[in-house]
């Protein structure tokens, strides 16, 4: 018996082995599986999903790290495809997408879950797409993304953009997740941020204007304008970076090398101020915290009297009958009793 | 022995509920034990402010709590006292002001320590003031201003002031526990967000633009509309409502009807359309599991071992020589067998 679980264990930790290297040796196919075990639902699954990372993980963090948001009708889909197929024709890199979507309820997948509309990129032997993971994800979205993130460093990609829809938490979490965030925008009548959450703007390490091609032109050169000046406004940024805006046309390839160039000069200025690896060591830290507390809420919510608890408690919370701070003393004491 | 503990422990019951009907009572001195207690490095004093605070639960939830910011030189001590003795004066509300001040070892103080700032307020039967707590509380600054904030309720106080020095995370903290955020402004020459972190004035509920007095009318007023066309490209508040802008000399005591009019509004209609209430209830929750979380990290931070463990894991994950969930695993392991 002892010698069978043995066995066993020795199997499973030559699979993750044999994945892991697969991955350095840039499997796609390996790589595809890795994040599969990422986003399992199972707890022995995720444990494997660890180990491979572990493995990989001197081969992470080379990449530069790209976080898109826009709202939908912006030509999010478009511009990636084109934007990765510019990278990967013109810069000889290897381009990996990633999209994180909180909602993916709502259509089993995501934006991104129909390849269909990146089909030139998905097909691109240097390109690895993958759609957004399902809400069904054991650690949470964000951390799924995070980790499959690292994974497509692992296998050589050089440049990882990540989607975000722009529901719940997803833009912090994307802001929080990567080097660069690009908002991009549509030229309109003065309400162009309408429909763009609070708060998005400022988190913007770059603006591109999308479709600003044709008779959309003057509109889209008077909206780069007015966010010139609504950006004047706003403090400096930490890093001493200035958010910059510029105009182009993904549908027909026009104007990507700004975006580009934008990119470059933000990981120039930030690597020669240091901005760019204080903000990766403070990102792996937090990411340590939250998982930290994941960790410690996992358990608690496995543990269906502490889960039960807390239901009550925050109810009573909510009517004013107990102070938060009793009620995390009470949620506390539970949660050691039963561990 | 067993006997003499009891009588010990009869004797600070009796104390703190003592103090507790003091403070339902209007007893400022009976408040000012309390904060006290909410602000000491002794857990045996927080967890009596805890029991008082329990006491008084029913009697708190009652004012309106509004959070204040701006540069230094902007006017804040100034703006805060004649605002306080306007409503003390014109509305016959008593006022309480507080702060937050994350830093304040700088100055064993805070910008309100030295109360001589808002003499005529200080001195008024009708006004609390209470220097920011020192960083060494144990339950942290921010919580030991949102329990202080409470205590006031319980005294009776029906307009509570939070002013921020805007240091590290403090804006975030006092905007999560009020229900108006009030950031004021000088009239300069463009540049007048300088110096204002980003993201602020996305916050604000309303700004007030103060020494809008003699020769600075005119700026000031050119500010006005240069504010309120930025804010025209935000998009809209999940409230429903619109930031205002308004112009205001604190100094000379002009246009403070403008700052409780804009306030009476937006309670008016947030209270309406239910955003007050689910604010000040997602307010409560989310206080409690920062509260559950922190509980955990004091009970790590006091075993040694675990402290010695985090501090050797933060530094690996920093140096990328172990992911951020397997330092959390570590961790959290290390957690359940030191409990």
């Amino acid at each position: 018996m002892r010698n069978e679980k043995y066995q066993r264990k020795k199997r499973k930790s030559k699979a993750h082995e044999g994945l892991a290297s697969s991955i350095l040796g840039g499997d796609d196919l390996a790589l595809s599986k890795a994040i599969t075990l990422v986003e399992s639902k199972k707890e022995v699954d995720n444990s494997m999903a660890d180990e491979i990372l572990n493995s990989c993980l001197s081969a992470t963090g080379q990449s530069l790290r790209i976080g898109i948001t826009g709202v939908p009708g912006v030509g999010k889909s478009t511009f990636i495809e084109q934007f990765g197929l510019y990278l990967i024709k013109e810069h000889q890199k290897k381009v990996a997408v990633l999209a994180i979507d909180p909602s993916s309820k709502r259509s089993k997948g995501s934006i991104l879950g129909d390849k269909t509309r990146m089909e030139a990129l998905s097909k691109h032997p240097k390109a690895f797409i993958r759609p957004s993971p399902s809400s069904g994800t054991l650690g949470g979205v964000a951390s799924a993304t995070r980790e499959s993130m690292l994974l497509c460093e692992a296998a050589g990609y050089e440049v990882i953009l990540v989607e975000t829809v722009g529901v719940g938490q997803s833009e912090t979490e994307v802001k929080e997740m990567t080097d660069f965030f690009l908002l991009l925008m549509l030229a309109g009548a003065g309400d162009e941020l309408q429909g763009i959450k609070r708060g998005i703007m400022e988190m913007a390490d770059g603006i591109m204007i999308n479709k600003a091609e044709g008779n959309k032109l003057p509109l889209a050169k008077k909206a780069k304008r007015a966010y010139q000046n609504a950006l004047h406004l706003f403090p400096p940024n930490e890093n001493a970076w200035t958010t910059q805006v510029e105009l182009c046309s993904a549908l027909k390839g026009e104007n990507l090398d700004l975006v580009w160039k934008m990119m470059h000069h933000y990981v120039q200025l930030t690597k020669e101020n240091g901005f760019f690896e204080k903000q990766r060591k403070s990102q792996l830290l937090s990411w340590f915290e939250q998982d930290l507390t994941k960790k410690m809420n996992q358990k608690l919510y496995q543990n269906k009297t502490a889960k039960e608890k807390i239901i009550a408690i925050k109810e009573q919370i909510s009517r004013q009958s107990l102070s938060p701070k009793e009620g995390a003393k009470m949620v506390f004491d539970v949660f050691l009793k039963n561990n």
